[in-house]
């Protein structure tokens, strides 16, 4: 078989068409279209895809483009190419490009890489080509975006684990994750159970913060050590200061007493949001870090290396995540996008069967 | 000479009085008052002032009491004290008391105690009696709370060094000041101006960032290597990702705009707020982070270890502060207290001739 000048994907048509999508309730399909990929780079590599994660940002961002991150296997590569081989199972995550020669990119910084480009919904500079994700036959990436997955891990799992994963495990490793340690998720969705799992799998006790108890049962049985529920009264009271390190996956942040949460830190203990929640911000004061010193900030996905090491870890301690299976087509993509929309999924949609849809 | 059963300190009523006295534009006096101490408890020790330094939280907060921090010499110790000798000229800062039994208490982090008693205007909870600050002839304080001076260093000089200069030294320590790192100083007050002096002396390059360059001068005599005017356009261009630590010590956020100091940051760079800045808070949204991964917090006061570290550094590197002396009489309170609250003082106040104002 021949690898195609033009690849299949499915897409919407711009952000506000996307927007007033999942603000419907109506499912809406998304429009099979013909893709053409940017022009094959030195470094590039051409791979088929075999399965896609359903990415949170898919459900709220609007993107006149394919989407998510994907497991897929190489096709084609470059002369230059090193780190691929032709046949290889690879992923591909949620940003497919950075410099490689900034200060960024040479600390193992490089998804805030000032020239970083997403995945997805993003403009390739150089010829104004929109980037598009895996919703689609194949994908064209710098190999340095490109990584190898270990024989022992399911493409269907492994999928979603190179965008929520990875967004979850970064944000713990920079921040101290590990045996010692007591770790708050707050909000399981995608992001949070790969939270809980990372977190136990380097060694730290893990708590989820939820509004209300009906995640309690699957937060123990994902391991767990502790599940705190903000609706109880004085919530907070018996966890004050308890806490060195909290991730907040919440995807909105309204009616948030965000004091609460902090008063659960210990000193200087870090209270780090991933994703982009929607709504409006929190205001912060002074005052509402000085009993603990506590330390505010935001994670955004990670380095090809944390790739490699959360890959690895996956073998090393069996991680599974929750999958849920949706055929790649006009309405599965569209029921796979809609549910997560009103978070009904446990815990991660992934897109399979790629060889019905596309036949290139 | 008999130490005192009572002592004799300059007082506002309330903190409502206090809050219309600063407002007012109106010279009003303190008021000259007896002062009954705290019970003499088994290791404490019993102070006469020398000195005292007018801190920002005098000319903000308002308290019922006498105020800031003081460099001193003890006169009179329980048998338990061990850490303190009879004579030796000693120091107390804003925080008088913390549990030193706590997990807090056993890390250093005795500033962040939840039974922590600042020197001023709080309340010794087994007694009711309101602390009393350094606007006063003598003070009593737990040995832990009270610091030797090292014979280098001036009195007049030392007294803001143990509330502002504290607050800066702590905070840039805490958060990994030293060679190889560039370092902001927003505001150059009273804090601000020592945070100059203690990064320069931790080995840091340090630069201020104030609103005009009316300050430009002074930054650099005081050793900064660089100025930064928001007030100029497109300000903070040149400096993007530039900083690994920003101080921020500005007295008020109003008109702050926030996400422009954000992105002088480097990854993972921090923004600390000391002191308690007047007015409204800041609305932040999680998209402010994502360019840098960048830490917002606060930092308060410090341990003792970090006074004695402080203090030695400040011998071993000369350090000086830029200090205006003022007599300490009901006048003299208040003309340095009014002056401060318009930020009239290059860069902070220090109370002296004590002998004069009290004979006891």
């Amino acid at each position: 078989m021949v690898y195609p000048d033009t690849f299949e994907g499915f897409q919407v048509d711009s952000s506000e068409t996307w927007t007033t999508f999942t603000k419907r309730e109506t499912q809406q399909k998304l429009i099979r279209r013909q893709i053409k990929p940017k022009p094959f780079g030195d470094y590039d590599v051409d791979v088929k895809i075999l399965a896609c994660g359903v990415c949170g940002s898919d459900a709220v961002g609007g993107q006149n483009t394919s989407l998510s991150a994907s497991a897929m296997k190489s096709w084609e590569k470059r002369p230059k190419v090193t780190l691929i081989k032709t046949g290889e199972r690879v992923g591909v995550g949620a940003q497919i490009y950075s410099c490689l020669d900034c200060k960024q990119c040479k600390n193992d910084n490089e998804t805030y890489c000032r020239h970083q480009i997403d995945t997805y919904g993003a403009i390739w500079p150089d010829t104004g080509i929109v980037s598009q994700g895996g919703y689609a036959s194949h994908i064209r990436a710098h190999e340095h975006w490109v990584f190898p997955i270990p024989d022992a891990l399911n493409t269907t799992e492994v999928a979603p684990m190179l965008c929520a994963g990875l967004t979850a495990f970064s944000a713990l490793v920079r921040n101290g994750a590990g045996p010692g340690k007591k770790i708050g998720i707050v909000g399981l969705g995608g992001i949070g159970h790969f939270g809980v799992l990372f977190a136990k799998a380097l060694g730290a006790e893990t708590w989820v913060i939820s509004r209300s108890h009906a995640k309690e049962a699957d937060s123990l049985k994902l391991g767990a050590d502790g599940f705190i529920a903000t609706a109880d009264k004085d919530w907070n009271e018996p966890h004050r200061m308890a806490f060195d390190l909290i991730i907040n996956t919440a995807n909105s942040s309204d009616g948030f007493d965000l004091q609460k949460y902090l008063s659960l830190l210990d000193v200087h203990g870090r209270w780090i949001s991933v994703g982009l929640p929607e709504g409006a911000g929190q205001e912060i004061k002074s005052n509402m870090f000085m009993e603990n010193g506590c330390l505010i900030g935001a994670s955004h996905l990670g380095s090809r290396k944390e790739v490699l090491i959360m890959l690895q870890l996956a073998v090393d301690r069996g991680i599974h995540p929750w999958v849920e299976e949706v055929d790649i087509s006009e309405q599965g993509c569209a029921e796979a996008v809609m549910r997560l929309h009103k978070n009904d999924v446990k815990y991660r949609f992934t897109l399979t069967n790629f060889d019905k849809a596309f036949t290139t």
